[in-house]
């Protein structure tokens, strides 16, 4: 493949000293961007949108030994990155003032990484920087875009001769810098000039490798990044409901709660959201007394990727009600006003914040708590594997589920000890319908059951809501049950809108005259 | 008004007998159509679109006095139609099997009401129509039509002298016959021109008037009516729900059951689903042994109003739980083979369709299941009642909440003594942030709220699952919460994605190292 031999020439160390001075040379030679070309030394990558997430995996990328031109409009961020550059390690990194030199500094085929505000942003920034780019060269948006701008930017850029890719990157801040995990969608041949960046930068997981992989084709990188998201608005309600009925039922103060949280971080649990939810609950108020968790104001915000996920499961005709929970919950935390007022009238009704104390035992609550968002867990991320697939259906992109469990177990938001399994029941079923039906994972909820029921039923009790343990619970009940009562609604709808239904012991489609039978019946 | 005055000149009983002979004189005629217009006598109103709905509102309108025609690109439909007005009651009916005598036999400003399917037919169909129509004509789209169409379609026909009104028609084919729930909404011209017409075409409410409003401006009559389905959806789902409980914990007969929706439809819950859910309980199959709700397939079908609604919230932040768990209930149900599969996986693993057999007093468990049911069903309605004021904010068109519960208290699928209920609490409080709070609503979930607790912990320990019952649990304790958990889903978002938050004592907006303290202390 003639565009993997021109990356393999890439950076040698002896090409690395020259590089070291090359953003001063770049300042010298601005007005004369012609012979730059010429006389430069070039970087192997590009990437645009110094914002944090941008410097840091500008950062990381150079840290792996991979020079690279950074540029962004406002040029103090420029000036930002090329300083923490020097700071943290003298790393191989060169800013850039202008777009045209940015561009021009970067080996052919050339690949620039996009990381700024989906949307507009991302157009304008292509039209920025395409102008100086040549054919082959490529585009990678790193942002959180709805995929289907991806597609139709990918189809403008082919008409010019670019490639173009759409790709995922999760694990936050911290994950940019150190090790994300990298949903790369789009063109292959693209993926394929910078597999060997991707794969040094992505964060690496001992026994499983490092967490990216060509997801395939159009915008589905950024679809799974959208479904992975919605996932991480699931995990993070869980563990929040878990929070509520420990803390308003079981009493438990910010010291045992940081306790339990860390202890199930050493079990099935394990997992960043996990480990992070004990730290949180650790850490003191600088400003006043008493733990910062509390002083926190309960108005959740969000960005688009959660509300995607629940609008393209409504479109695709796929069950996401764990998400759904999640991101409903969210809204209904916005309306802080209403809900203090909505308090205030129910209060007068009788009505305290934690209806009845139901006297439980500390630690049998713990573990069943413990439980309840295991279960919970499993069935919310049966709701995104499953959009994932269906997608993959609708656009023919053959996504591998597995795999992306296994892109997911490190680098990411939702990484945890649990992608695992998940991405053992696909290994042991590629074609399985539903995680509920995995042999290991029905076990798994066999056994945790029981405490599931107890557990959102107490919490029901106290009149505390935990929508997404409920939503999980109602999803495992009606998955699981062969016969459910859409009999009726479906014999509703043959009634008063001639719908017709299906009979459950003989093939065809019936229709019955349900009003004039009914009249009849009474007269 | 000029076009109230031309409409107040139409058809006078001395008209009517030339204009019975109208069709056979369209047929002679139809080759000359140029002196058609000046020979014959003109209906008031047009319909294209002869399926059932179509059919059935023509005739209510023909009914009501109005001279109308009609047309059908399939001619036999034309036909059908004109044969079955001379049937019941020699209305005064009007079919054309050409478009353009069909437009041009109505009295100008003419108003032609399309009811064919959404979508690319209402394009086609405006442009068969709008080629034979003149400055100031109107057409109206009755059909579930997405809101944005209309608004397109409305301002292209503006640009044409022509104007349009999107008009949501619920109450399925006997509504349109006998009196439906009609939701305008478009050119309030256009509305004025035909306001004597759909005055009497609706449903006529003792005390309360015919079921039938100007909406507001542009696709409002869509987004309402869209709203509306979405709400039956709800209706449905919990019905569905208390069945369920009630057959499989309970134990109820199909004898049972219909006394109890009968005794049901005479009290709070009294509305056309809970009244044909009993006339469904008591239809023997004439296929088989046994009763007919036993042998319908537990597979839903849906059309898109229900899924545009669940969008439309996500995207204007609105939470819709019980909506969105219907819709998700009728996905789920559509996994007729997966759900029989997972039964047996879950079989083997010692699950029966009910989990355990609990003891219950009948009486009590019935009362519970009405109250629970009747608790629901407010929350479903404040969600739906708040997406139209969101939308209207959004949107600017000023919709009063309190109206369109008024029109919906008859003609349509989801006409209830309910509904006079929300309009009263509208008339209280325009301005009512959500029903939950309004004095009477608040009072009513109080006195039930204990019962609907027992019944949804009834069904979750049965294993059977309530979304709907649950889902308007949860969004009702978490409404009525003044604080819930989102501190901790806030501080999440901070550790990883410093994206900051608010402070419960203090104004500002705060971001806090989380990860470097916690690192610190565990140093």
């Amino acid at each position: 493949m003639p565009s993997e031999q021109k990356s393999s020439k890439a950076f040698k160390p002896s090409s690395l000293h020259s590089l070291r001075v090359l953003i001063g040379y770049v300042e010298v030679m601005k007005s004369n961007d012609e012979c730059l070309r010429e006389k430069m030394v070039l970087t192997r990558i590009g990437l645009a949108g110094l914002a944090v997430m941008g410097q840091n995996l500008a950062l990381n990328i150079a840290e792996k030994g991979f020079p690279i031109s950074v540029y962004n409009r406002t040029t103090s961020k420029v000036d930002e990155t090329v300083e923490r550059a020097k700071a943290e390690g003298d790393l191989p990194l060169y800013g850039f003032h202008d777009p045209k030199s940015f561009v021009l500094s970067i080996q052919k085929p050339r690949v620039i990484i996009m990381l700024v505000k989906a949307g507009a942003p991302v157009d304008q920034t292509i039209e920025t920087l395409s102008v100086h780019m040549e054919e082959g060269d490529c585009i990678i948006d790193g942002g959180n875009e709805w995929y289907e701008n991806t597609e139709r930017r990918e189809k403008a850029m082919v008409e010019r001769g670019l490639l173009y890719l759409g790709m995922g990157v999760s694990g936050g801040e911290e994950g940019a810098r150190h090790g994300p995990s990298l949903m790369p969608g789009g063109s292959y041949e693209a993926y394929k000039n910078i597999e060997d960046i991707l794969l040094k930068v992505a964060a690496q997981v001992p026994d499983s490798g490092p967490c990216v992989t060509y997801i395939g084709k159009g915008g589905s990188g950024n679809f799974v990044k959208m479904v992975h998201n919605g996932i991480e608005y699931g995990d993070m309600q869980l563990i929040a409901e878990a929070y509520d009925v420990l803390k308003s039922v079981g009493k438990l103060s910010n010291d045992e709660l940081q306790r339990v949280f860390s202890e199930w971080n050493r079990g099935e649990l394990l997992s960043f959201l996990i480990e992070i939810t004990a730290d949180i609950f650790g850490i003191k108020d600088d400003k006043a007394d008493g733990y910062l968790v509390d002083k926190v104001l309960d108005k959740t915000g969000m960005k688009g990727t959660g509300k995607w996920t629940v609008q393209q499961a409504a479109d695709l005709s796929v069950a996401a009600p764990t998400i759904a929970a999640s991101l409903d919950s969210r809204f209904l935390s916005g309306l802080k006003d209403e809900r203090v007022e909505a308090a205030k009238v129910f209060k007068s009704g009788g009505f305290s914040d934690v209806l009845s104390e139901q006297s439980v035992d500390k630690e049998k609550l713990i573990e069943e708590v413990r439980q309840a968002l295991y279960a919970s867990k499993i069935c919310s991320y049966a709701q995104g594997m499953n959009l994932i697939r269906a997608k993959s259906i609708e656009k023919g992109w053959d996504l591998k589920l597995g795999e992306l469990a296994r892109i997911w177990k490190g680098g990411c938001i939702i990484r945890a000890i649990f992608l695992d399994r998940i991405k053992k029941a696909y290994d042991r079923n590629a074609e399985l319908s539903n995680l509920l039906v995995d042999p290991e994972f029905a076990k798994e909820i066999i056994d945790r059951q029981a405490a599931w029921r107890r557990v959102v039923c107490l919490a029901i009790n106290a009149g505390i809501s935990t929508p997404g343990m409920s939503a999980s619970l109602a999803y495992f009940d009606t998955y699981r049950r062969g016969s459910v009562p859409a009999n009726l609604v479906q014999a509703q709808r043959d009634y008063f809108g001639a719908h017709t239904y299906e009979r459950t012991d003989m093939p065809g489609s019936f229709h019955t005259e349900w009003f004039k039978i009914a009249q009849q019946s009474k007269n």
